[in-house]
């Protein structure tokens, strides 16, 4: 594999991103159609925090960590860099090192499909980083990958300049074009959920909030005494 | 699957779940014959909460939260809610709209044989939860399933007003009708643990308070100095 | 298996395992040529605590603690136990009561290829585990196994008195005899990574500090434009 | 755990077991409202053999096959032996000598929640098997368990008496009250599946015979061209 | 989520299907420079079978079948069915009712990154696929997806119309655009491996041949004899 | 990592080789007081197929087999290669070409900790072999490794010289100084397991043959009637 490094992509607007770091993965998903998200393997090594950025993608040969010194020159000021292998690996590949000359460049995390090392240090210097792995496993620089080609991630493809929002729900990403309206969608949704909780909070159900008694009627779910369930179970 | 929604199921009693969570699951396991626990793979998403609860138990389709709409309603005060899928799924079942939802009703807690969303904002409002899986993924409301019958989980069977106890080191299910003795039981165990416990601090070893030393040498176990096991080995 | 235990193993030196104390795991593992690391399933039960120890080692068979009884004899001051099973087992083999016999014996903590329960009280009480497992599971003394003989975790071995050193990163064996010339391997990696630290700092990018344009383009990596790369792919 | 070994249960209708031999898995499953299966983690040792029986079943401690033994005892013609243990395990619990004195019964076959070994002279025997591993790995018989009680086996319960259906697809089990009934539906949903695969066979479309192109369109699922799609995409 | 059936996609040339058919998998993916592979969880259920056609994809919602029989539709002559879901998931979603309406329409076989039954009969009928898992759980028909969009799986993207050629090694995808100039280098590739084939045939070893002594000696791997080896080890 | 080629390992007697191949892996592993065995996840590419040599071992970085080439040199009749990986990877590092060669040099088979491929063509040329994983997925020769130096695959070591045992159900080592008197041993195991089948096959239990009664008795095993458990049941 040879491999490229692609520069300068195309980026969503700052303002976008900006505005999309308030809102929750689990929001911003939903406001998506229930799409965008990395699965649930990918694990924050932190607690309590949530940060938005442009993503700068890796594509690295397993055990092997060249492509992402080639990657910390293409970041900048509110980026995310996200990384993957070839194949499954769990090798810390990143550390604090990295992380060092990438919060200098004002890059606001880490997404890695892969191991992670120096955790500790990380949470005490506040790069935040989400990943599949801790070990402390190191890794050589001997193999070629790309920089800035879109990769897939556990069903969703990242391109760079797409917008990576995390927390401690997970990871989820959207695509460059389509963050602004994104950006309407989660309010919408934002006020959605807001108006439930009120109802909820003063005792409504879900059930008759969203017409569920006429659903599970016609799916012929029925309902039964105890007494009743003990005389019909086998 | 039609499904059916059973109400009124009986009850342990709100005082033995009262005392049962006075220990620690570990303990009442034991205190059990070393039985009734779900396995490591439901985790907890705080660490150092314990809590007990009757349980209301439900069977979802996976990628599908209806029933937990239908569960909400057969909740009240003291219950824990019990959640599963008919096959595996990580999917985020359960958020934080639910929790409010519970929270007012007085339940206690939620395990879940599936994934959860809404992490931090749980831990902030103080309802606890046991999870396989953290996801943002959301669900649908669209197939049938049941509520208050009995389920399987992790070779453990949980039946509607069970009793569920819950802490850092996983989830123990206690049948309702033997809770009262699992009391007495529990508190027979912990005395003896406290009288192991001030021994070890004495110095008294396991091997000679439990009387071990004899079964390692029914069992053929034999002591080597290094130099002689360095001399046997191939 | 009848099973042995060993006594009187020789240890690293306690000086030596002091000095490694001092560096994180991955420093010490890449001191030691990227070697030495269990693997990233077994994780700390805590948080920010690095300690090291002389390896007491035990194998078990899954679901039976009797072994472990047997070390706890062989512990003494400055030991870490090391616990693993002749097949794989999530049950909850140690927990309070071993963590109270072994920290009056000034033993430092716990690695265990297996399961661990009261990981509440172990935190409280501060002593340090990492485990592959959270399970309450108890256990029974039935079978035999070994004490203070070589055991393979993860493609490394652990022989007793060799250096275990853990971390948020993970866990790493020193052969008792390397020991000394590891902390000295770790002192040079730790300044080299403190040279890369300022030099990052400072704005130098790995690709020049490490010389790695060069091997990027002999490796056939190759610069593009965003546009350039779009009109090329399919 | 002291254990139980229960005799004499009720089983479901010799001819039933014949009967529902005869249809497969996944029909049985579906016949039952899509209940009954253990998980995809149980696979056949050997391949095209379909096999049915009533559940002797087993509860053993892990790396132990003590309560194997107590169960041959228990079984006779048209058994089926059902295996699990009290937490999860890969080792070798069972092999050709097992099955040699169960074949002499007339026992039908093995489901093991653990491993099995000797996998080669069970084909050559002609003795079916479905297990979660295949390990060589020996176990002792130093700890108690149960036979003939009620075990859950990845959210299914296995009750002695069940029938148990296993083919290529997996196993399923039917409550022995509901062998009779199932039969019959087993029957009509072969009739069913029949007049689909004539229809498919003569080209009619699922869209068609299910009417559900209505249902795509009630769920907002709508056509495109390709160059309509690519039109619309980020 | 909506879901969009994308209808007329663009497919790779027939011929070149046909071409890429008479290589292995692992030749292909090899001549495309070691990309293309999906991962390795996803095995054939029949073995010594290698097919080739046209993807046309299916994204659909876990425990869902809806959009398999949207797709069927959009099948013909050549086609090769790829199904991945929303969310991970292992019921059968697919067996012998929609292998038979697609073999009636000369679609070649079937990759699904879920589960798969009647595996007994697709062996039987010649209709090849490839599975994540075998599970007998049968699904719904009640959420939205769509057909003939880009999809996900294990890193790789699948467009429809692309190639998908699989074997007992697996599966890989090759972009419709690059078929042509696939089989090419394919065939070059083939005639490297057929001349190193025979050079080793012959005797002489990867070491000369790829002119690896120099690269070891490079690398500072250094030849040791057994004793010199155990004199130098800890 | 430098790494180091190790050459003329002492090896393990031809003719005890030979006679463990008269015996099966699981017996092999009980003559050694059920120890040596490779974990479940290492499994045949073949069925029906046994063989033994002497290892010669690999230690090779993840998505690398350059060392794979060098052992090649190293190998000679009667030998079996091992390989594995400094960290955990499913690349497929070894296929037709390697196997080409090893057969020619009189090479058993192939133990590998990792991926394989060409498993149709290995299947055909009757070169056996067992895998973590099958994979197409290539490698590349850039990152050095060792040759014949211990390994630790699964909680077992293997050295150079060692004697390799592997069947349907999985992989045993043999250390070299032990081969003879494991043949010994092997013989009796094997005696005494004709007897126990003489005797099942004449319905003598194992309950019986074994002395089991007692210990179920002394374990506080009970027997009930179904009617009487039911009865105590909660």
């Amino acid at each position: 594999m040879s491999g490229v490094i692609v520069t300068n992509p195309p980026k969503a607007d700052a303002k976008d991103v900006e505005a999309l770091a308030g809102f929750g993965v689990a929001t911003v998903s939903e406001a998506m159609g229930r799409t965008g998200l990395l699965g649930p393997d990918i694990r924050p090594v932190q607690q309590g925090v949530r940060v938005a950025g442009t993503a700068v993608t890796v594509l690295s040969w397993p055990g092997d960590n060249l492509m992402i010194h080639a990657a910390v020159e293409q970041c900048g000021e509110g980026d995310l860099l996200v990384v993957t292998t070839t194949s499954p690996s769990t090798d810390g590949m990143f550390g604090e090192l990295f992380a060092t000359a990438l919060h200098r460049r004002g890059v606001r995390g880490l997404v890695i499909n892969a191991g992670i090392r120096d955790t500790q240090e990380l949470r005490e210097m506040g790069f935040p980083a989400w990943a599949r792995a801790v070990s402390a496993q190191g890794t050589v620089k001997a193999t070629g990958g790309s920089v800035n080609v879109p990769v897939a991630i556990d069903g969703q493809v990242v391109r760079p300049g797409d917008v990576i929002l995390a927390d401690d729900d997970g990871v989820v990403v959207v695509p460059r074009e389509r963050a602004r309206e994104t950006v309407g969608r989660s309010k919408a949704r934002e006020a959605k959920e807001a108006a439930s909780r009120a109802a909820f909070l003063d005792g409504q159900l879900g059930l008759d909030r969203y017409g569920l008694r006429e659903k599970l009627s016609q799916l012929g779910v029925e309902y039964r005494t105890f007494e009743e369930y003990e005389g019909e179970r086998p």
